[in-house]
């Protein structure tokens, strides 16, 4: 395994066949971040008594720090921030900027309901130190939801956000799917950096990258279950509740794609898919904590009214681990 | 029309043929308070700049107060309570109570993602005034919402509530129905009064009746759209946001239930399903507020990301209520 | 309990507060058959050997025809008409016509895919002595299926049958709603009476009775799970697999519905739900002929690739009749 | 563009990175038939009259059959075979294997709701010169289509089928997805060839290749919005609607996977997203054969209930085609 040195060099050095130009880290006038690469999204750390464990969120970063990671993705779903406070949610990335490499990128969740505090939220989140703001789309009024709406949305915050902004799109949790148009429209603001898609529909990520082929626009996978799909539609990375557990494996699948080793690719992946459902889909976070304490990180409690898992539903999720030779 | 308090006495004089025992407002040991009968759950106005008016609002309470309501509720779906801050939901909470004759129930929304967040709110929300607390299902991790984790949050709720507590199923907006038989076992707990259901499956709402028939369990609709078929599967009332508009007439609908008047009822329900429709699914709060100026109370704009309905929708809304005769 | 005879001057004398005008049976000139009333929708027995068993068919209707139904539906989505061919699904009707009581109305299933195929089979179940056609919406396609296919397809098929034409609507197999637009249009067919809406969604069968009542328009439930509410909103009679086992039982709810005694009506309904259920939704046709066993009537095993139930369903089956008192 | 025989042997002498081992095409002892490659799913012609024009078959299959596909699939959802006599059904898949190249496969739709008559087609399609049977799920009994019942069904299927099986699982037609875990089991039968999966959903496909990979199992994606991925995840070929208009196209996409030029793959796969789109799920089968007669093929009418585009509907079409540099 790479280190996390070589392994940006690496990334950078690549010809990258099949992603687009990859810029700077610095961006200069005109051109904006390169967001590329794999995230974790890391999880919120809680104590017995459900507070926030500060501590175990530190140890958590240090170990996955030591991966090639592109950075970290604080606050998306699998954070657990519509639990948080507002100043959890600050004070949470803020500790990540303090105790995450240098180098990595810290991406934001800055998501709220309303478009005013979804703004306030977002400079906030800039001022303690993320180097943009993943900003979900808004969905307890879902039947107003229209492009118009999101667009709407979308481009107040973008415009005053000190910091990028990547969309977010996950209708698992949000009933919603960003549609396409709105996201083409989007691609071209010039403080909109890309977009988090976690629906798992590769053919509307192929459609995404090919109607902003014109921008600078950047796809994510929102998931390790179709990331090798993404990569091969034009996808540049990955933000994957797994790499929280199996974070070299994706990082792993990240450069055979890049360098075009579609075979191998091929079997890793489909070794990833059983265990990413289960962390994810089946057994959500507390199937993702569960299994962060097998793999020597700190998952521990969800906040409540997250439950525990039952021992079948633990079996179950061994099972998706161990058939697949990972546990 | 009858005034409130004429109203009050025929309510409860009726021999209610098809609801259950109607008991005193005030209630004694081991009687659970009586909440049958008809609630706007009341917008939210906000002026040109965004800003809770908070003047606009008592003047649609003093409007409102004129009519037969058993009570209101607050921060309901339609009170655009995602979009307010912690303290302004009690703000706006606290001006009802004050504002609002006190011979009314307040059905205060509050319902939050977390667990201990919506402990604390309710707690709050009976310390500004609230009779009841209306407490909507946890959503965004709606995969892991099953039975056992909803009867936790509400049980927990419910033991540490210094009020009532009413469950608040709304589909449309959460993607998630509360399971019947999470409603069954929930029934039982001394301090839930009952529950609105907006999900519009009366055979649902008759089951819930029949298999809560033993508790003290009260059953409201969630909409105008089916108050009448709900009121015949043994439904003690409505939580309507047409009755914003449509007050009256929403009551009415309501007396012509209870005093077994069916043919009557029936043609008045009849002419409310488009209106009723058009101010809820349709086209949501902006509808509903663009139809509250029409009607003489205060609509006005909803805070971003909801927008202004276009001149087309603005157009239909009106088409529905005046093919119904409404205007 | 009443005769069947008895009950169907009853039927026709009734003040019928809540149902449209009663007609008389044989339809002048341009009135328009009366179909109000209650009507199991046939089982086709099956053989061990998974033939048609004509002689259990027959006793089956012997048994149904001391109950006071105004009529049968055959090859509705019960009698497994997906599973017969064209000659099978003839001779059903047949012997169903020679068989039931001449007094009742015959109303056959005779919907296909193709427009064309729909209509030559419509021709064909009035030469075989059916009184109305009831036909279900194509499905297939139903990405296509927009309300002027839909007219379309209704309006030909009207045209050209013999027979009055029932539009059948059931989400559940079809994924389909008819939409209401659509209905309003067809109602002004001369050659449509009525429809069967089996969705459950009694707000769109409130606007469907609202809208349509310039016409001759008459709406049966599809099922008994809403039949009471059904009424309330102005539906004239009910299509209920239910009938199939607790045929008294449902006309019994008819019959209170229709004289006003909605108390009672609202306890019986409510002890029907969970059977409805069982024999519907939740263990569909394998689930209606075991019961059917259970009630005296022939059941028998359905077509592959429908299975029997297994024990545990069996068992969750029994509770919904015993837990109601049924058995 | 390489000719037909040409392209075989490309297809057969390729090391096949990506995809399993290419077997002859005469199945010996034990050895599945190979049936990777691209196939159009041939439309059915019909005159002004709404008869089958057979002719008009004949007259696109001469054109198709000069490119080179593997085979051609016959009553598929795209050739209305839901709108077809059985006699009709047997008669086009007769013609089509009079008229096609002899060293193509035919591949024939063949599913019926019920097990019994989903055999007879079976053996009839055999009879009439199919080299496979392509088996639709049943669906109108969704609710009751376990994992068992489907696994009951397609064994049956299978035992008594004298062609090999693929097994098609269409969820926009049928409403359901064959299950993983039937997918399994079934990939164990000695007859069951493959699949052919249109629900998109590559993590499913990337899945299902996974776990049958010690079967001689094949997977066929159902369309080509996904085709390369499909290819990424393991698939070996792809029935897609868009080959009968822009079949060249697909077969170049298919070899440019195939020899691993995943970059220009990415290219042509983006270009074809919305024309491949336009042709199914957005404008079904009237926009299909309305771009056939674009592209110098014999569309024509659909049967009804299916209606012809709206001349905007058409102007969305083209555009989807004009905008992709295709028209």
């Amino acid at each position: 395994m790479l280190g996390p040195q070589v392994w940006s060099s690496v990334r950078q050095g690549l010809s990258r066949g099949l992603s687009r130009n990859v810029r700077g880290w610095a961006s200069g006038e005109g051109k904006k971040v390169d967001i590329a690469g794999i995230y974790p999204p890391v999880t919120t750390p809680f104590t017995a008594t459900a507070e926030v464990d500060y501590g175990k969120l530190e140890e958590n970063l240090h170990k996955l720090g030591t991966l090639p990671f592109r950075g970290f993705v604080v606050q998306g779903s699998n954070g657990e921030f519509p639990f948080l406070t507002s100043s959890e949610r600050l004070e949470v990335v803020s500790r990540v900027r303090q105790t995450m490499p240098k180098d990595r990128l810290l991406l934001a969740g800055s998501g709220c309901e309303s478009t005013q505090a979804t703004v306030e939220m977002t400079v906030s989140m800039a001022q303690v130190g993320a180097d943009a703001a993943m900003v979900v789309t808004p969905c307890y009024y879902r039947g107003r939801m229209s492009s118009a709406a999101l667009i709407h949305h979308y481009t107040k915050v973008a415009d005053l956000s000190p910091i990028p902004v990547v969309l977010y799109s996950v209708p698992a949790n949000t009933g919603l799917d960003l549609p396409v148009d709105a996201v083409v429209t989007l691609s071209q603001h010039p403080n909109i950096l890309g977009m988090k898609d976690s629906g798992g529909d590769v053919t509307r990520i192929g459609l995404i990258v090919h109607k902003t082929r014109k921008q600078d626009f950047q796809v994510l996978a929102g998931s390790a279950g179709f990331l090798m799909a993404s990569y091969a539609l034009g996808a540049v990375g990955g933000v994957c509740a797994l790499a929280n557990v199996l974070g070299a494996q994706v990082c792993q699948l990240e450069r055979l794609c890049l360098t075009g080793q579609w075979e191998d690719a091929q079997k890793l992946q489909h070794r990833l898919i059983e265990p990413n459902t289960a962390v994810t889909r089946r057994f959500g976070i507390p199937g993702l904590k569960k299994t962060m304490d097998w793999f020597g990180y700190y998952g521990g409690p969800c906040r409540a009214p997250l439950q525990e898992l039952s021992p079948a539903e633990e079996e179950a999720l061994r099972m998706d681990f161990t058939s697949n030779g990972w546990l």
